[in-house]
């Protein structure tokens, strides 16, 4: 196995900016390893409490590493990205942030939860074991406007898109908006669900091989990728638990999907809301049902019953 | 086997009001078989063409079979409905119908497909089969509030939720506002995506057996659902075509996320843009891939492979 060339966990930035110089330039078709820290840029260790949450130092939150300048990449091309390889460290953390979560007026308290996670999964309570599957949940490139951007929201040329199937065989397809793409990725994730409801998932520093390559001319508006296989494969056997949310709003729908997920989860599993949420946000999936029956669309949350043994 | 109490497409309405005498009255436990129409109540046949969506008469479309009269049931408790099986027709139609439907302003046309399909798939355009997995679009009780109401918005109490793993062996529970609950059934569907995004699914009149029961004071403030197995296995192999949308409303995310998918099948199989928009709304999946990340939200839409040979 040849050596790659990396990108260690101390070429990192903070929030994106086209005129960060590049940590690293590469030719199309080249493949690179990338040291991650986790989002809260190691602010949580294994020492860590519920009362940490309160004083975590946001300017610290979410480091990417990079940024890559990809020669010949120049804006109106797409930059693919092959998913190749994780190398999780093992450990992770999940936290309720006060203000901070789909449901964050319901739980208002600082709460963090830490992980120790092997190679398939992670032990959430006796009982109930989390499936790991890693990917980075920011993935992006600069963006075309000058200045400092946050690194919270995602954007058209990705970033923050905690999208949880970015998983080892994919290749993701990002649009290019600054001559170089200016490349960066961090935030890896063990596990979540689709949605991250909590606002966090197994948040986890790891290790992420990836390769580039261009499509010259792609017009691609916003991000979009392709998995080889299965994306549910792993928690589909035994069916699910699914609650619904019904309305003209969306957001609203997906919250009172969620309330009800922790209202069950409570009844069927003696779970505390705070643990049936965080649960929520590591394992269970929003899905829009319907979005035609105006005036209400219907969102649902599936709970994956394979996650109790 | 026994003979089933039946309800037949005799036993029809037209939206939803709690004055409508039953149909049958049934005991927790009973086993029903429904006659159930397709959501045009009959208007398109296998001679129908793209002139007849434009002269549709929307008051009589999705007709409902029942109601029921669940004895015991009062307000409060929740009335469970285990979906025993499908008698699907094999004739169906998916439309795209002038002010309806997610992208309604990109196809203004009216446009009907018609499908004969069989047990297991449904043939698209040679080389393009859809997998048949009949589910009721509506399904649900009366509800509480007085008077006449449309049956197109799903409520509390249910009615079109157009939940595509409503499939048999799952059970439902439906919020019960009315004493007898007032069940009807209707809308069925021989496929359909999460989402729905043109409107409509594979429309198709089928016979439903449902069986019934009470959870007595169970406070279920919307729908639920279990599944007993998988619910992606038979598209899920061979992996996804997923395009994103990204901004603040979830909405015009999930708009997004088609638009980009309708542009992906285009330039990928050579399909028309309405052909992609109707093979998304029968075969391609909305979820939520993130919303917390504060101010923009990620919608995917998930089209699986396996449906192209």
């Amino acid at each position: 196995m040849t050596t790659r060339p990396k990108c260690t966990i101390h070429d990192h930035h903070f929030g994106w900016d086209n005129i960060l110089p590049p940590k690293l330039e590469v030719e199309p078709g080249e493949t690179i390893e990338f040291e991650v820290l986790d989002s809260s840029g190691g602010q949580f260790t294994r020492a860590s409490g519920h009362s940490d949450v309160s004083v975590l130092d946001f300017a610290k939150v979410n480091p990417v590493t990079g940024p890559i300048f990809v020669r010949g990449a120049e804006p109106g091309d797409a930059l693919t990205v092959d998913i190749l390889e994780f190398r999780p460290s093992g450990f992770g953390w999940t936290a309720a942030i006060p203000g901070f979560g789909l449901l964050t007026e319901d739980f208002p308290e600082p709460y963090l939860k830490l992980w120790h996670y092997g190679q398939h999964t992670a032990e959430f309570l006796p009982g109930i074991e989390v499936p790991v599957r890693p990917f980075p949940g920011t993935i992006g490139n600069a963006p075309a406007e000058p200045g400092h951007h946050s690194v919270v929201p995602p954007r058209a040329v990705g970033g923050n898109m905690d999208i949880r199937d970015l998983t080892a065989g994919t290749t993701l397809h990002l649009p290019v908006a600054v001559p170089g793409a200016l490349f960066s990725v961090g935030d890896t994730h063990a596990a979540q669900g689709d949605g991250e409801v909590c606002g966090t998932a197994i948040e986890s520093a790891m290790h992420v091989t990836l390769r580039f390559g261009l499509v010259k001319g792609a017009g691609l508006k916003t991000p979009r990728f392709s998995t080889p296989g299965a994306v549910t494969a792993h928690i589909d056997g035994k069916g699910y638990h699914v609650t619904t949310g019904i309305g003209p709003d969306l957001y609203a729908a997906a919250q009172d999907a969620t309330r009800g997920m922790i209202d069950l989860m409570g009844k069927e599993y003696s779970l505390a809301p705070m643990d049936a949420y965080l649960l929520c946000s590591v394992a269970a999936d929003l899905r829009i049902s319907e979005i035609v029956d105006a005036p209400n669309w219907l969102v649902s949350l599936y709970l994956p019953r394979s996650i109790f043994s």
